[in-house]
């Protein structure tokens, strides 16, 4: 019998090439794809919500899985952890109806960017953050975050490379928390294009260090052109924090 | 001219084994002097306010070392940031007295240790956690920790290898605080004992998981027997967090 399994998925993508699949390189998704392959005996195809670069981390990835099994989910949770890496942790694993789709059924995705503020790098927790000497105006930075809220055209943030039709997205959250030297961007929109919290962490970064201003900063996004847009934030101090459906599981 | 300089240092221990120099492995001392003879072009000789073992994190280990240079302390922050791996930082460097001695002056000593409470292991910094399935109970665990705190005789949670003279100490401070999953214990003594914060952290949470009651554990402390106590916890949830010591650097 055909079964639908979602799974949420924590992961440290430091020694990963991202979440899809490749052909030469170690990736989040060929990982579990070869364990579920190995339990059922089959080939099995993972579906993500989303891609995640090359050494992004996630706490809440979620994937689905159809496949031809007697096997339940509680199974697939205790045999997929005991078989992968340490770095691959899966939360939670659900039957979900046939129709569930990891990628089309996402309503609101969460990132959180982690930035560390301080004259010298971290050496304990450097693969989680993005260290910057520069002291950053937390105000100034949570005014631009302001004025991105909403819905708007983020094409100005979109990284080159995989183009999309429409680059309108509805960020409800944008936020800027600090607590000591760590600071900490938030973000949730119902998507995200290639690269842009990193982007959109990049040019908050120069607002904050005084670099643009919050006029040129609503240029920027206005402009709908990426060459204007700041720098692409480094890609560990992101992570993928929760995706949000409405579909209900299965319960068995 | 000879000078006494004083490192405040931070590292991230999963890649050494421990502090202290050994012929065939890789550790921070070692690591350390390496780049400081680099930088004076003679032998220099680290002295650590004591070792760590293999896997535990340093947040502020102290060491200091005698060099005849024309170099400033300013220098050798600088030169070794840049010289050492991403894992070893050196927060702080400054000029001492003469006599100043990183292991004998030290007044007080305070390590941090990190339990992850829950189901599923951690993902993202599972090298900085100890993870715990058993649910802890936090009062029991602040009674027992309530009965070290003051000077008493820890032979009973001292490792064995390397005895010392006096197994007496006092422990200033011992606390355990949690947020969410996140457990941590803090010690503040006088000194430690080999493997004293990891066993005691072991026999705490045999106290929290209800397997040691706390007259149990005030026999064990009182009993002086090693082989009374818990097991030694791992190494990569214990971090030393500052030495203390009252001699005041000189002004460069």
């Amino acid at each position: 019998m055909k079964k639908n399994f979602k799974l949420v998925i924590e992961y440290d993508g430091t020694d990963y090439h991202g979440w899809q699949r490749q052909k030469h390189e170690r990736t989040v998704q060929a990982e579990i794809e070869q364990q579920l392959s190995l339990m059922t005996c089959r080939p099995v195809t993972l579906h993500g919500s989303g891609r995640t670069d090359a050494g992004v981390h996630a706490l809440g990835q979620v994937a689905h899985f159809i496949v031809d099994t007697r096997l339940n989910a509680d199974v697939f949770l205790k045999g997929l952890n005991r078989l992968l890496p340490r770095d691959i942790v899966i939360r939670s694993c659900r039957q979900m109806p046939d129709a569930f789709h990891a990628r089309y059924d996402a309503k609101w995705k969460t990132y959180r960017y982690h930035v560390h503020q301080d004259d010298l790098p971290p050496a304990v927790g450097a693969r989680y953050v993005w260290h910057i000497r520069k002291k950053l105006d937390i105000g100034v930075m949570r005014n631009a975050a302001g004025m991105v809220t909403g819905t708007h055209d983020f094409k100005a943030f979109e990284g080159s490379g995989s183009p999309r039709s429409s680059t309108i997205r509805t960020l409800r959250k944008a936020v800027v928390e600090i607590s000591g030297c760590c600071l900490a961007f938030e973000f949730q929109a119902n998507g995200f294009l290639k690269h842009m919290v990193r982007n959109l962490v990049g040019t908050l970064v120069d607002v904050g260090a005084g670099a643009v201003s919050l006029d040129d900063f609503q240029a920027i996004l206005a402009s709908r052109n990426r060459t204007n847009a700041g720098i692409t934030a480094p890609p560990q101090g992101l992570f993928l924090m929760r995706v949000a459906y409405e579909t209900p599981c299965i319960d068995t």
